[in-house]
């Protein structure tokens, strides 16, 4: 029986599940401290419903509190016998409404959420206009001053690369070497104003890396600084002479990649 | 003294006031009973802290619990001495971050938001893919099936002019006769589905007209009706033929116009 116990069952398997979830009502993703609300902490509730599931997941990343997911990957090992397409729907009649599974598949024994995965996509938001936004309060980083896009690209182009970030990282504890495939911005006319869009494509971010990147290409497009700023900012590894960290709201998790990045 | 009290002040001025507000957490615009928490109350409250501010309001139009306002107009009077354009930020020092003041201007004393208004514009947003949403659960009607948009497009057509809207009318005790100027339908593709929007411009709408036009209109791209069915809903006025109310949470007051409508 020991030994049964300790041995992987033959009928064990691993799950990826896709999430959607609203950061505005959580302490983060991954579960810190007792007591916070934590999406981790809802979906392992969940898990723990489903007799045969073991209530423990790995996500892909790290999302901060308030920090939105439009296609999270995580894993989990399961022993349940729901067929895997049904999983989603199971879920969602178990999780809160502000997370909602969007797929599941299966994956092999060793896939992992976050060591198999290949690349991360992140957006951030920024709404121009003279007025706070009541609707998308909790979705965007309201900005009520003129922001000039052309340097802010050029900025963004000096961020692709393989490079030490250590000047946008926050309370990281790794190696600060990471590689941005893409760096891009769109802009999408809204009432009275316009949406802005950051977009990266990276091997992996650190902690606070977009959020902080984002903050300095902003103090770039307010003229506050020049945009071979960032040049400066790779080199020196000075997080003092960085951009603040732009708000949490503003930031999406888009989605992660198991195969090498293709543009 | 009390011919003074009675005759109307000289520097009393009567401010149009716009507001977006998210529906989500409001029992509607009007205040309907007491302890219900409406847009009216909130912002009644808010102006009975602006000195010399009469605290009462008159919106252009009503909006149900859930539905939300884009830029809704609402007048009211006032003695204050703030410079018309600094209202909406002295307002929204003092009104809960689910309503913000966006303009203010300062109109002739025989206007209101109601009476003067020419036409109304309403959007509603219907999010058609496989899975709910976590992030846009209180801004769309999840439609997990597909819809035809041809006969939808159809339906829309008849429904412009002149006609009685008796049977997409929901407790209304006014006459039913209204004039559509403009209906039309718009699709944005999204991750894994796509929006639909459906826009109405109309001289008025009765209440619960848009949700129960979109419950009709749903149900033809559904296929379950026919789009001919419009017609018959217009000549026999039966209510009880129509559609089901489409969710409130998907529909906004988009805006009002206080000249003739021109396309």
């Amino acid at each position: 029986m020991e030994d049964l116990e300790l041995s992987t069952p033959t009928n064990l398997r691993r799950i990826l599940l896709t999430l959607e979830y609203d950061g505005s009502g959580f302490a983060g993703l991954q579960t810190q401290a007792q007591g916070e609300r934590t999406v981790q902490q809802e979906l392992e509730a969940a898990l723990s419903q489903i007799p045969g599931a073991r209530p423990k997941i790995w996500p892909c990343g790290r999302t901060d509190a308030g920090v939105h997911a439009l296609a999270m990957p995580v894993h989990y090992d399961t022993l349940d016998n729901i067929p895997t397409e049904k999983i989603p729907h199971a879920l969602n009649t178990l999780l809160p409404p502000d997370i909602r599974a969007l797929a599941a598949q299966e994956v092999p024994a060793d896939f992992h959420a976050r060591k198999s995965c290949h690349w991360r996509e992140y957006r951030y938001r920024i709404l121009q206009r003279r007025m706070p936004p009541a609707l998308d309060r909790h979705r965007v980083w309201w900005i009520p001053h003129s922001l000039n896009l052309i340097p802010m690209r050029h900025a963004l182009e000096c961020l692709v690369g393989t490079h030490d970030f250590k000047a946008f990282a926050v309370k990281e504890e790794r190696a600060t070497v990471r590689e941005i495939y893409r760096a891009h911005l769109e802009v999408w006319p809204t009432e009275g104003g316009r949406e802005i869009w950051i977009e990266f494509v990276g091997s992996g971010f650190l902690r606070g890396q977009v959020r902080s990147m984002v903050g300095t290409l902003v103090e770039i497009g307010l003229g506050k600084r020049d945009s071979s700023s960032i040049q400066s900012l790779l080199a020196s590894g000075s997080r003092k002479d960085a951009g603040p960290t732009a708000p949490a709201q503003g930031l999406y998790f888009v989605r992660a990649g198991y195969q090498p990045y293709r543009q």
